[in-house]
């Protein structure tokens, strides 16, 4: 039984940014991987090594999701140990090991933690949270001076002191649209890739009068969502004509025309992965850009892009 | 100038009531009636006496409100010492006083309060918040085990860990409506009538899957609304068979059937008040029941009611 391959576990995730330095594990910081982690040493305490996780969006300090997934792989051993509830009404029934997992980590946060697991699952063959994942959806939530102010709202939500022009904004985010390079909108980061393909981006009022942004995009770059909402929200205050738009884009480089916009109006919604049958492909695919961008000084043209390439 | 007549002032406010030890002023705890009567003596310090807030709906610890309705009467040095910014863009320029005390309010509480004035306004002839109210609304928000349990809504919203029925729960709701003594659903209070109409109260899945009670009556007496929803969440879960509710109700007697749900599912989230030529009539007939219900130790059958009365 030593030589069983490992399962991996899909975990759907979500959390109020708010109290977390992020997700990604930091010592002496409180963040979400760190604290999944930290219950999952609990769970597996007799049986380590202890799983880490694999993330689809590491996002920052104060981002919110809804729909973060990420993944883990279990020796037969673990998934064994979930198999066999210790105690109380369900000890001696058969049921669901995967998704007890999801259960117990919830449990071990407490019912008004302010991270929940909202399934556990095994994952198809070839899924990889990161690899996988062909989209990633975020939202922006903005309360301009025609907006109601809730205070239960104010965690996800910007006061922002001033009335927006919803049109202006979609005309702007509209502009950005497609395959581009998002120098101008991105936080370098050594050897990553600033070319990404924005597939949607609009702007609506919400039913209580809340300005929401979705962006959908292939992958973002550092501060990107926050960057692209900070632009609109310039333009929607008449600050910045939206017609400069695609110029600034096209000047890959960051300037003081628009600002990053906090990270609190900000929530991760939902991955995008292929069908079961494409997952490994897309993983491999995936994998093999990356070390390709690793490996090279300069930005690697995703293939059909017809962009130029230029220094990260 | 010493003779002029207050001028009423009317607040409406939102908070999130998570950190309020309710809505009353109480000796040493954290009220909102304490904190914003704290930031009017801020805002009044060269011009005592200070004043204090007439609220709609006094509302519990926990409870959250988007729309709650307070008064105050301002003295005309107080009303005039608003009137003159004492610095900044707006100095000596004209603008709208009663407006600007909200906005001062705002300031002192600071930008991520959990207390909001969303508008401050001079209030119309008879105007009282608590006397001239016709009817009141609240909304009870529920994700039972068909809603998505997203922690960045955690603290306006119960976790149930059940599926519940929304149709039995619906079924149960119409059936309590109209006016009828509520003594089961109340805790009670000296003096205080427990006879209200009950004038809607439903049920409905938001976009976002959480079971949401939509709660209307004249007035509300302490506990009704988590009673009320408490007696819908036996019946949704089966524990009740919602024909025995009315039965229930008849007997106005406290019992175990059901239980009283927690405060921070509760929201108010809107006061009515009769056209502006029938405030001060209002206001008379409210204040003349409560004075004769505080007068007599059996409860007053307000007229044409057809009910019978008893002991509170």
């Amino acid at each position: 039984m030593q030589d069983d391959p490992a399962t991996r576990i899909r975990l759907d995730i979500a959390y109020d940014g708010t109290a977390f330095n992020g997700w990604t594990r930091q010592p002496g910081m409180r963040t979400v991987q760190g604290e999944i982690e930290a219950a999952l040493a609990v769970v597996f305490r007799r049986f380590p090594p202890f799983p880490t996780l694999v993330v689809a969006g590491r996002t920052d300090a104060g981002v919110h999701a809804t729909g973060q997934v990420a993944h883990l792989d279990l020796s037969p051993e673990q998934l064994r140990s979930l198999a066999r509830p210790r105690r109380g009404k369900m000890q001696g029934r058969v049921y669901d090991a995967p998704a007890s997992l999801g259960r117990r980590i919830n449990g071990l946060a407490g019912l008004e933690s302010d991270v929940y697991v909202s399934r556990s699952a095994i994952a198809p063959d070839g899924f990889d949270a990161r690899f996988s994942a062909i989209w990633r959806r975020y939202e922006y939530r903005i309360a301009d001076n025609l907006s109601p102010r809730n205070p239960i709202e104010r965690r996800n939500t910007v006061w922002y002191p001033a009335t927006l022009d919803i049109d202006l904004m979609n005309q702007a985010a509209t502009s950005l649209l497609g395959l581009h390079d998002w120098a101008t909108f991105c936080k370098p980061r050594e050897g990553a890739t600033t070319i990404r393909t924005l597939q949607e981006f609009r702007w609506q009022r919400s039913s209580d009068g809340i300005l929401v942004a979705e962006v959908k995009a292939d992958a973002f770059c550092h501060s990107m969502v926050r960057s692209l909402v900070g632009s609109c929200v310039a333009v929607g205050q008449g600050n910045l004509d939206p017609e400069r738009l695609v110029g600034i884009r096209d000047e890959r480089m960051r300037g003081s025309e628009f600002k990053v916009m906090p990270a609190k109006g900000l929530t991760m919604v939902e991955v995008g992965y292929p069908e079961d049958s494409g997952l490994a492909a897309r993983a491999e695919q995936t994998r093999a850009r990356r070390q390709a961008e690793e490996a090279s000084p300069v930005l690697v043209r995703p293939s059909g892009s017809g962009l130029p390439t230029g220094p990260a």
